[in-house]
């Protein structure tokens, strides 16, 4: 690209018509002109050749990709080991680019294509790149419906208002037959469990079919919603293939599941607002495949991309990756989609988030500050499935951890009085 | 775990029914024992928690994915700095995992969810971790359809036989109206294009309509097939919403395109093989996001992998990233990628290859001779539409190019004779 060329890339941000673009924030790392890299990423990412040979005409006004800030500091070389391009001049560059959403309109393979494919990870001279964050104009927000219930609406469905929502993940999860994954489902609603869900592994198995399940769970809510007076809910995995999604939503729901469980990724984005136009539940995100692409910090795109768009698709609630070693994400990333879901965008309601990771009665304290709020799920599996008691005690040492710490008294000091708080710090406690 | 427990997921091969699971190659790096990170692994994508609290069961024989194959060296440090995993007792680890195709059944979201999942990017102590192959039995792949038409369909429908497949992306690909970008399209196979197509980014887009396109590049088409004697294809990108398309396959192939273009995984692969069932067309497949989870040599998903899942889903070629320092991808890598279309897979038919990025006639002879035979499909840009003498002397010089080399005479030399020729040689020939 000569001087001119790359001039066609840049704008100042008061010229552009705010309701016309995307903002797309990102890291990266290259050798050579950052300015000249930035504008190879506008353009390769948008008008990659804007004009016919021997036509006088230029796509880039209307069409192109804007760098609209650029911040570059030198550095000795890449982050990590490079193949393929020479490691002279190295720059680490943070750039917002203003991106013509009416390129591709609001759907989201077409978005996704755009902002996360060719024209983002093969930029000349940019070997390592990471989208950080984007932002939708009230324009291109308007074509999406978002969750139906959000956290309102999910509050509403359980009664269970100024505190976190309680999910369980049944164990264990593969291989156990309906009914005795019915039965501790049981046991753990009963026992103060708001939610309790199919693992994200378990299909619709023939050793565990999703009609028998549904209607074992859903029978199973019911009960321990009457003897408890509070609402239970199933939820139930109807992760399948794209065109199943809407007969095993209305399987389930029939047969009583009151939410279900959809691995975004797998599954895709565009087959869960489809699902969203239909289904008559809350929708549940999960979030196997999102690490391959998201967990490096020079590299790919940041989680909370994929929490927004998980939230535009229609979720009612995410799971993500939450707090602590085991979950191998940093804090402020937690802490990122978790703002992700609760913070405006437009008319859509707010997703809950439901950080997870090996918790238990014991990690509900430290989760519950990193928040700072109550509106999340907590969504243990071995804390409340392996707890040494059984699972009803598993879920009861949850809501005693839970009275404690709205009581502003310590959790270890309740402990003393309820043996199932006991036995779960004793077990989980570290 | 102790002793016991990782000895539960560990098997020899010969013990195993080789049609009851799949075989998944992962390359990592762990901290501590290799043998106890590989148990997790397998533990964590199958029976994390195998039985019941109080209960004498074990789901492991049947359920668990098993260890039959490890080979561990011990590394000073991991390849790349890495938080909140101590690097001590370093080593870098080769598994092969069996795992039990049964847990999820022959289902692309559930096998993704397993595979790609929780259960491989957040197991302890294996920071770095990259799913290098997965290799399916016949009994899980009798269960799909996989590519309509295959090469040799492709070939048959084109009359095109004994040498590569000639497309062309028209460019400018982003703010052309229909009726110009028809009429470089034309210009194209009238020139030796086979099949010329939309870029991946470009979709229904108010100023350059599908069903408008199709109708005029089908219109080319049919022309340019007559003039040359040659059957011509218009590939139409119907990338979209997965709810659009099925309508968008039936539009566009009603107004004239002959093959359709879907960006796998921003669609998902399970869209595919929902569209594969309906399809009256070769579908195309092509690469953006991919290079978000596969570009890294030490973590996320080998693209070898989505190759295979891209045929398996349908495809009946598969573009991807090609040769040469443009497209960022190791030359082994490249060819293994060429390796999953061609090999056999089942009854599952081959997909053409069709490595492509910043090809013209002068890199012709050099991605024939990676590629080893003529079973791939080339895949120029600028390379056609921005030659110098416009997108007819572009296709025509390929063609030049092919004559050569399958005369066995040197490019350049038959580039002495031929305008187009010498012409492209002169711009794209580095």
């Amino acid at each position: 690209m000569n001087t001119d060329d790359i001039a066609g890339f840049f704008a100042r941000r008061q010229d552009l018509d705010p309701e016309a673009y995307l903002e797309l924030d990102f890291a990266f790392e290259c050798a050579g002109d950052p300015r000249e890299a930035a504008a190879h990423l506008a353009s390769e990412q948008s008008t990659a050749q804007w004009r016919r040979v021997g036509v006088d005409e230029d796509f880039r006004p209307r069409f192109a990709a804007k760098v609209v800030d650029l911040d570059a500091t030198p550095r000795e070389k890449f982050s990590v080991p490079v193949d393929g391009v020479p490691a002279t001049d190295v720059h680490r560059v943070r750039v917002t680019l203003a991106h013509p959403h009416g390129n591709f309109g609001p759907r989201l393979p077409n978005l996704l294509s755009a902002v996360c494919g060719e024209g983002v990870f093969f930029v000349p001279k940019i070997p390592l790149i990471r989208l950080l964050d984007i932002r939708f104009p009230a324009a291109f927000l308007a074509a999406f419906a978002g969750p139906r219930f959000g956290i309102a609406g999910l509050r509403d469905l359980l009664r269970a208002y100024d505190r976190p929502i309680f999910f369980g993940v049944i164990k264990p999860n593969i291989g156990l037959p309906a009914e005795p994954f019915a039965e501790i489902g049981y046991q753990a609603m009963a026992g103060g469990l708001d939610i309790a869900k199919d693992d994200e592994m378990l299909a619709d198995a023939p050793w565990c079919p999703l009609g028998e399940r549904a209607a074992l769970l859903g029978e199973a809510a019911r009960k321990a919603g009457e003897e408890t007076g509070e609402p239970k809910i199933y939820l139930a995995n109807i992760t399948d293939e794209v065109d199943r999604l809407i007969p095993l939503h209305d399987l389930a729901v029939a047969r009583g599941a009151g939410a279900v469980l959809v691995n975004a990724m797998p599954v895709g984005l565009s087959a869960v607002r489809m699902l969203r136009a239909h289904a008559s539940v809350p929708l549940i995100a999960h979030f196997p495949f999102v690490a391959s692409f998201a967990r490096l910090p020079w590299f790919g795109i940041h989680s909370r991309v994929l929490t927004r768009l998980q939230r535009l698709a229609g979720f009612d609630a995410v799971i993500m990756p939450g707090f602590g070693p085991r979950m191998m994400t940093p804090e402020a990333e937690v802490q990122d989609c978790i703002r992700a879901c609760l913070e405006p965008m437009g008319d859509i309601l707010p997703s809950l988030p439901v950080p997870g990771g090996s918790d238990s009665a014991a990690t509900l304290e430290r989760v519950f500050a990193k928040v700072g709020g109550v509106d999340f799920g907590f969504v243990p599996g071995r804390g409340v499935f392996g707890h040494p008691m059984g699972p009803a005690a598993g879920a009861r040492s949850l809501r005693q951890a839970w009275d404690a710490i709205a009581a502003g008294v310590p959790v270890a000091e309740r402990a003393a009085k309820h043996p199932e708080l006991a036995a779960a710090l004793a077990a989980f406690g570290g």
